[in-house]
Parts: structure tokens; sequence; C-alpha cells
């Protein structure tokens, strides 16, 4: 069984609107929908655990309707934070199981993207999307900072697919501030993960300007 | 005295397309010219050295006639790498002065962020635009990588400004493969480099996805 696990805890508070980000339109339709959809059209049989905050639901329930959006998937309680959140939408998954946890403001994945992952969590366990980096990088060292090679590093996407039994094992860990993604918590319990190519487009629609992308990804692209 | 020297030595062979990218119009107007607009906007009395390959300088004056561009500025040969065109601008440079390296791809550099780095160098003789990390940041290690602490690492942008006697001196350094941005050239003499807040429109075009988003951005702005 495939589940996929969408978070969409955003408060949209950095966009400068009410709505939160999860939800605004591009190209004409919620960007949440359009995450959905790209999970959806990787494998139908896809089982979809949606997670939003209670005081959303109501609100995604009507969008739903409105916008006549049929695609079949649950929903979970948001928590806290981020790993809460998680934590709430695993409680719904069924082991054996793949399970891919997947940021609700990334629609551009692509179905390769995530069918890779996939692929090779069922042999690694713990597989994570990454692109490399195009600027140089500077790491800060007390009151200066210092170029790094900027070969050594990643940026971290997602889907991050992992063995349903290794990641419930890894959420029972009491919260840390360093998981700061689902890797990093599979990574506290000892186990290694897996990284693969992502795709650039896969951008993270947190800030105005990135909604401006996403409106011009949307507009160059049959998506 | 002030000036800006515009590094455009891209062979444009990632956009999959024969035209350098930097001369590829967005929004009716090829990138160079908004470029270097951008330095103009910001002081009509700087002085622009625009560092171009030879096998493109008659392209480039073409272009200014076509489309009635009349913006001051000298030419500079480019040479085998950005360091050696960056080496063959300065050579143009008379001290006492500051001096702002900028990719001639980077149109969307703000005036603010401009000012800024122009106002610092002044006293602090080195300084760099930076944003930070938005992604999760990973670090490769042998065979495995770790996540590492995104709020430690800065994205490098430009102009990087320079008090013109520390760049000269340090562009006298023999050519270093690590040497990837001017800041590191003359870190390499021992000095140090003082960082400030850049504007994250502020990309490098160069791939297509890129060209997507400054098309976006010009759409979307006055720009």
């Amino acid at each position: 069984m495939e589940y996929a696990l969408i978070v969409a805890g955003g408060k949209g508070l950095r966009m400068g609107t009410e709505l939160p980000k999860q939800f605004l339109p591009i190209g004409g339709k919620p960007v949440l929908m359009r995450t959905l959809e790209a999970f959806y059209d990787y494998n139908t049989g896809i089982q979809i655990i949606l997670v939003l905050p209670r005081g959303q639901q109501d609100y995604w329930r009507q969008l739903c309707r409105e916008y006549h959006f049929l695609l079949p998937h649950v929903i979970a309680d948001g928590g806290e934070t981020r790993f809460h959140s998680v934590r709430n939408g695993l409680a719904l998954v069924k082991t054996p199981a793949l399970v891919g946890v997947h940021d609700g403001v990334r629609p551009f994945v692509a179905r390769e993207v995530i069918a890779r992952c996939y692929d090779l969590a069922a042999g690694k366990k713990a597989v994570v999307p990454v692109i490399g980096v195009v600027e140089t990088v500077r790491r800060m060292e007390g009151e200066g900072s210092v170029t790094v090679g900027r070969d050594d590093y990643r940026l971290v996407q997602t889907p991050q697919v992992f063995d349903a039994e290794l990641l419930k094992a890894a959420y029972e860990q009491p919260y840390m501030p360093h998981f700061t993604d689902d890797a990093s918590v599979v990574e506290a319990l000892g186990a290694s993960v897996f990284l693969t190519q992502g795709n650039r487009e896969n951008i993270k629609i947190t800030t105005p300007f990135d909604l401006k992308i996403a409106t011009a990804l949307i507009d160059s692209c049959s998506i």
C-alpha cells in the first residue's frame, strides 16, 4: 500500500492575505488541490491523508464543493508544529506500507520524482529528493562567515518517502526543535537516508514572490 | 568615484538556444540592458564597465542600435574564466574608487540593495549581499550526508562591492579554482567580507526555469 501524507499547516501570514497559502488559487485552482492531484496522477490507488488545522477543515470542504473536487482523501487534524501534524496523520496509516510526506504548498513536484522516491523507498526505507545549490554558499562562524564548497551541499525537497514502520517508530520520539523535516526525525533513530534528484520547479510556495513564480509556471506549462 | 563592473561571460549553452542568456529578451528588452539600467537608476554618474567576450561585442553593439540603448558604458574583453574577465575589467578602474562587481544576468537587483552595498563598502571595503536559505540543507559527507542548520548558511548574490585598491590587489593573485565569487578572491588576501541583506528577486538567470521566473517578475512589476 502507498500513502501520501500531505501536510498543510500554513497560517499564510507571510502572504499578506487572510487566506492560508495552500488555499490561494494559481491558474484558477487552489494550490492544495494541485498538490493532491500530483499524487493521484502518479498512482490513482494511493491513499491520500490530508493534514489540516481543525479551523480550516470546513473551509476546505466548502472549497472542494465549489471546485467540484472529487479526488478521494481523508482528513487528519493539524498539530502545534509540523512534527505533531505528521504524527497525527501517521496514526491513520496501516503497515506494511510506504508513506510519502509532502508539503501541501509544493504543487509542482514532477511525477517522475514522486515515482522514483516511492520506488527507491521500497529498498532503501528512507528516500529524500534534493537539488544542488546554484549560488555561492557562505557559512556563518561567530562574528564572521566563510565561503564553503557549494558542491558539498544539497537543498532538501519533498516528498520524503519512508517505510511506514520506520517512520512511525521515528515519530514516537519526543519532539526536538532541530526536526526541520521528516528525514531529520528518522535520522535521530540512527537510520540513514538515501538522496535522489528532485526537480527545481518543486518550489515551496511561502511568499508573494513564490506565488508569482507559481503563476508563471502554471501559465507556461500544461499543469 | 563609483564603478559598476558588469560581467556577462555566459555562453548560454544551458538555455537550449544559440543566443547567450544575457541577450535574451524579457518583457521585450534584453536581460543585459535591464541589468545596466539598474545601476544607472541607482546613480546616473556611475561608470559602467561591461565585460563581454570579444565574439559577442559586435552583436551587443548591434542590439544597442536596434533598441536605441544609449546608456553610457565602456566594454572590456571577457577572459577564459570569470576571474580573468573581472581582472580585465578592473584594468579600466582608476583609484581611489568603489567597484561593484555584478552578474550580467541579474537584472532584478533592488535599487536599495545596490545603494546599501556601495554605502557600506565606503567603510567596510568589502560588502556582499546574501539571502537566507528557505529549504532544509544537507551536507554531503563521504558516502552519506547529514542535515545541517540552515540558519548557519547564506546564499551569495551580487553586486559585491569593494574598495578598488583592495580588489585590484586581490586580483593580482594567481587564479585558483575555488574562486567562485569576488569575495573569495578578496578573502584569499586575508581581508574580511561584510554581509548585508540582498533581495530574493535578484535571481541569476541561467536556466529556462529562471527565464520563466524572470518573465513573471517583469509581468507583475513595473521594472
